[in-house]
């Protein structure tokens, strides 16, 4: 699909192609649809970041809590949205040992409990060992810190979703 | 469950639990955790109210956007959350004649045509000759009374959905 036809969508239609960009939040996507006719691709990006980057901090950890956990209790009952078990997948999530399977659930816990919303990240421009590394390193940030780098993660893997839906522009200088 | 219980809640479960007040919006739901402890059933409430009313306008048309329609398709299809095709079957939408689902057919494509979101009425509060009624008279009114009107609704919604899952205090005074 290219941008003329994303402007052309019917709400409805629009939720049910862009609704998961953002995990779980297709509030996101729906309130973004107000914001149509969009130049191109980044245009639409830039909205749904718009969006995000002026809701509340509550809001935004709302965004983040939403999210399942890597290698959590979604991936193993088969409970994720497709984009997040292809993603995790994609990243050899479903791949790991035992022992990577309890370090991951042990860092996950503490993770949660330090600071109340999910360990997010953007699985597909990682792999097993810098996610686990990652993992390791985002908790000792402080709260406010690691809250924006989160968010960051939601980005940059709203990024590849929407990389997938629409085609990008060729250059008008072609 | 009681209001002392909600507030032992990981967030995890409390998005579990509550994801669906506000249908379809689990951030929502997620972003008011971060507002623990609650001291009522009210506090709860007020506290979801408050992260509505703070949303842009975009943001309350949003909420709107990922409402199903009244009698509409997932209605038929089965695709209904749970909530909302009890709520349905309560207000009698389940067993329209044809004439009566094609009448509402063609109010619900006329409203969402002009203002760009789905008819949103609190259908226990109501039933299918109270449901039509409305759906003509709000269809005349202006765009923001008629956002601000159909917010209100999902916020009957949401205090009965919300009732329904939390036991309400017993007065001190007793």
């Amino acid at each position: 699909m290219d941008i003329g036809s994303v402007n052309y969508l019917p709400y409805e239609d629009f939720v049910d192609v862009f609704g998961n960009v953002v995990e779980k939040c297709p509030l996101i996507t729906a309130a973004v649809w107000s914001r149509r006719p969009f130049s191109s691709l980044a245009d639409l990006e830039a909205s749904i970041n718009d969006f995000i980057d002026a809701l509340p901090e509550s809001g935004k950890e709302g965004i983040l809590r939403v999210h399942p956990d890597l290698t959590g209790r979604d991936l193993q009952s088969g409970t994720l949205t497709r984009e997040s078990r292809e993603e995790q997948v994609q990243a050899g999530l479903d791949t790991l040992t035992t022992a990577e399977v309890s370090r991951m659930a042990r860092l996950n816990t503490e993770y949660k409990d330090h600071f109340g919303f999910p360990f997010v990240i953007c699985a597909r421009m990682n792999n097993k060992a810098t996610i686990l590394r990652q993992l390791e390193e985002r908790l000792r940030n402080e709260r406010t810190i690691e809250r924006a780098c989160a968010i960051d993660e939601v980005k940059k893997i709203c990024h590849l979703r929407l990389q997938g839906l629409v085609v990008p522009e060729t250059s008008n200088k072609l």
